[in-house]
C-alpha cells in the first residue's frame, strides 16, 4: 500500500519547488508566521460546536474576504466557500478546512500557551487548518502565484460527530460547485506524515427495544426486552468480519429500565458499524437487521405474549459513507511527492473525514495535514506546538500540494 | 393452599368477639374513626422517604407516647417500638407497620379529598396502618382489656425499596427484644382479604462489567464489555425456574458507554432475582453467579487481550430472605378465624413484607390489611377510602386478630 510517488508526480513538484515565485511564498509563510499564530487563536477562541459553527463561520468568511477570495458565500448549510479563480482550464479543486469541534457549547475555548505549545480544545483538529487556508491565500498573493484550476476554498460545517458530514453532503450534492469539483483535498489536523486515501465509511443506530413490561415477580414469565436486546448485542458480537476491508462493530451505549421491581417498558443500545468497503458495510448493515428481527423473534417465542410482544425501533443516527481513492490518483501522486519532498515518510491511511463524501461518489479525494506537530485530538487537553521550523514546514509542503494538483503556471 | 380456620382458633375469637370488654373497644374505634381519619392526614403529611423517616418516626412517637405505651424507644435504626405489658405469660407479640414510603424527598404529599376518598402518596401503604395502631391503643384503653402476652408495637423504617428491610432485620438481630418475640404481624395496606403467610425472597445485584475500551475502529478486536453482559443476561433469560415455589428472574435496569465512537469501559444491569424459597433463591442465584463467570470468560476467549481483560464487580443492592409460615401456626388461624367472623373472604398469598424477616428465622409470622379500601400503591395517585363502615369493620377485624395472638383475657 505505500507505493512511491510517480516520477512525473515528482518532476512536477520539482518544478513548482525550484520556481522563485514558490521560494516568495514559502518566504511569506515563514515572515508571516507569528500572524498565522494569531489567526489560530483568535478563531479556536470563537466556539463552534455541532450545529453552531455560525460565528466562526462569519469570522473566516469576513478574514478570506480580506484576502482576496471571490464569490463568497456562506451556503445554506452553512459552510463558507469562496473561489481563487486560475487561467482557466475548465478545473476546479476544493480545498477544506472544517469549522466544528466536537466539543459542547459551554466548553472553555480559552488557549493556554505553554512555551510553543498552544493548549485548547479544537485547536489542531481543526481550527489550525482554518488559519493555515489563510496563510496559503497570502502567500499565494504575496507571490502572484497563478494556477491552471480554479481553487475553491471551503471553511465547512458538520464534520465532527452528529454532524455526520453534513457540510461535504451539500457542497457535493446540492451546492452550486456540486458538479464542477474534480479533486478534493481536505486539511485536517497537524499530521504531515498521514495521507488519507481511504474513507471509513459507518452506519450508526440507536435500537430501542419495546414491550409490556411489568412487575419484576408479578408479571415474570412475559417477555422482556432486556433479553430480546442481550440476545440481538450476543448475536453481534458473532458475526465475522474482514480484517481487510477492515471493517467493525461495536455495541457502544447502552440504556433503559426504570425499576429494579420492573421488568422494563424499553431498553436501547447505539450501535456503530464501520467498513473500508462500502460493499462490506451494506452486507454488516445487512446481517445486523437480519440479526434485531431474529432475537426479537427468539424472545417472543421464548416467553409469554399475552401482555403485548416485544417490538423495536431503529433510528439511523449517522451514515458516513466508504470510499476510496486510488493511490494512483494524480491527487494522490502530487501530494506525496510534495510532502516527501519536504522530508516527511508519508503512509496512506483509512479515516473518516470529509473526504468520505467525494470519494464515495468516485471523485479523487484525499486528507493532509495542516503541519507542526500536537495531540490529544478530542479531549479537553488538545494541544498543538507552533515552534516555527516544523510549523511552517508543514505549511510549506501542503502549500506545495495544493499547487501540484492545482496546476501551478 | 386455603386450609379453614381451625375449630379451637374460631372457639377463641369468638369468645373475644362476644365479650363486653371487646364489644367496647369496638365501638372506641367507630366512635373515634373521625380522629382516626385525622391521625392518617397527620401522618401521610409528614413525607417518609426510604432512609429519612425520622420525622414521622419522632411524630408517631409522641402520638403513641400519649395513648399509654410503656418503655417507648426509638432504636439505633430509627425503629419506635413501645410494649402494652401483658398479664404476664411470658410471651411477646409483635405488631408492626412500616413508616416509610417509596416517594422521593419533594413529593407532593398533601391529601386531596373527593367524598371518602383520601389521595396522597403513601396514604395506603402504609400511613394508614401507623394511625390503625393509635386507634387499636385507644380502643384497647377505653375498654380497659387485658392480654396474656406482651404487645410490642412498632413503627418500623426501611420497609420499601433499597430500605431492604432494614427495620425488621435491626429489630430481629440487634434490638433488645430480638430473641423473646413469639409471633409477629405486619398491618401493611387496607386489603383484609389477603393474609401473607409465605415471603417472597429477593436477591438484587447491581453487576458492573469493565473492559479496557477504545475506538471502536481503531481498537476493533478487542474484549468489549458490552458483549460479556449481553451474553451473561442472554444466559439469564434460558434458565429454567419451577413454577411451584414461584421462582423469578429479571434483568430491569442497564446503562453505560460514553460515545458512539468508544468500545466501553463500563457497562452495567441491575438484576432482580425472587424466590418464594429460600433454597431456590439460593440455587438462583449460584446460576446466577455462575453465568455471569462463564460470559465474561467467553468474551475474553472471543476477543483479544492485549489491551486488558473484561472484569466484572458485583454489588448486591438488595437481600430480603425467603420465608414461610405455616398454615396452621395459631398466628395464621387466629388472624383468619378473626376476620373471617367479620365476613371476609381469607386467601393466603405470598409476598415481600415486613414479615420476611422473622419467617426467615423461624419465627410465625404475617402479614394482615389495616382496613378500608384503596389502591394504586407506589403511584401518586394512591388512595385509599375511608367510608366509616367498611374502615371500621376492617379495624375492628384486625384487632381481634390481634388478641386472638395476644391472648386476651
Amino acid at each position: 500500500m505505500n507505493a512511491q510517488a510517480s516520477d512525473q508526480a515528482k518532476a512536477r513538484v520539482n518544478r513548482i519547488l525550484n520556481s522563485d515565485a514558490f521560494r516568495q511564498a514559502a518566504a511569506t509563510l515563514a515572515a508571516e508566521h507569528d500572524r498565522t499564530v494569531e489567526d489560530i487563536i483568535t478563531l479556536t477562541e470563537i466556539p463552534a460546536p455541532p450545529f453552531k459553527e455560525a460565528e466562526r463561520a462569519a469570522k473566516w468568511f469576513a478574514m478570506a474576504q480580506a484576502h482576496g477570495l471571490t464569490d463568497m458565500t456562506i451556503d445554506a448549510e452553512g459552510n463558507v466557500t469562496g473561489l481563487r479563480r486560475g487561467a482557466g482550464n475548465g478545473k476546479l479543486i476544493c480545498v477544506a478546512a472544517h469549522l466544528d469541534t466536537v466539543f459542547p457549547e459551554g466548553t472553555d475555548v480559552t488557549v493556554r500557551r505553554d512555551g510553543t505549545k498552544l493548549l485548547a480544545p479544537g485547536i489542531g483538529d481543526d481550527t489550525r487548518s482554518l488559519a493555515v487556508l489563510l496563510a496559503w491565500l497570502r502567500a499565494l498573493d504575496a507571490a502572484a502565484i497563478q494556477t491552471r484550476a480554479d481553487i475553491l476554498f471551503v471553511a465547512d460545517v458538520g464534520e465532527e460527530g452528529a454532524g455526520d458530514l453534513r457540510g461535504m453532503r451539500y457542497l457535493f450534492t446540492q451546492g452550486r460547485y456540486k458538479d464542477r469539483i474534480t479533486a478534493f483535498l481536505t486539511i485536517d489536523s497537524p499530521e504531515m506524515e498521514q495521507i488519507v486515501t481511504g474513507g471509513v465509511g459507518s452506519k450508526r443506530y440507536r435500537v430501542t427495544f419495546h414491550g409490556p413490561g411489568g412487575h419484576s415477580f408479578g408479571a415474570f414469565g412475559v417477555v422482556n426486552p432486556m433479553f430480546a436486546m442481550a440476545d440481538a448485542i450476543a448475536r453481534l458480537g458473532r458475526i465475522k468480519v474482514p480484517t481487510t476491508p477492515k471493517t467493525t462493530f461495536s455495541a457502544s451505549v447502552t440504556g433503559g429500565g426504570t425499576s429494579i421491581n420492573a421488568i422494563p417498558n424499553a431498553v436501547w443500545t447505539e450501535f456503530d458499524l464501520r467498513s473500508e468497503s462500502a460493499a462490506y458495510l451494506d452486507n454488516l448493515e445487512q446481517d445486523f437487521f437480519a440479526l434485531l428481527a431474529e432475537a426479537t423473534a427468539a424472545e417472543n417465542a421464548a416467553r409469554s405474549v399475552v401482555n403485548g410482544k416485544i417490538t423495536y425501533t431503529v433510528t439511523p443516527i449517522g451514515n458516513r459513507p466508504a470510499g476510496q481513492t486510488d493511490q494512483t490518483q494524480d491527487v494522490v501522486q502530487s501530494a506525496r511527492a510534495a510532502i516527501e519532498a519536504h522530508g516527511y515518510r508519508v503512509h496512506y491511511d483509512y479515516s473518516s473525514t470529509d473526504a468520505n463524501i467525494p470519494m464515495s461518489l468516485g471523485i479523487p479525494a484525499i486528507r493532509i495535514g495542516s503541519g507542526g506537530r500536537g495531540g490529544r485530538a478530542h479531549s479537553l487537553d488538545e494541544w498543538i506546538d507552533v515552534e516555527p521550523r516544523e510549523s511552517i514546514r508543514g505549511m510549506t509542503a501542503g502549500l506545495a500540494a495544493v499547487l501540484a494538483v492545482a496546476d501551478m503556471i
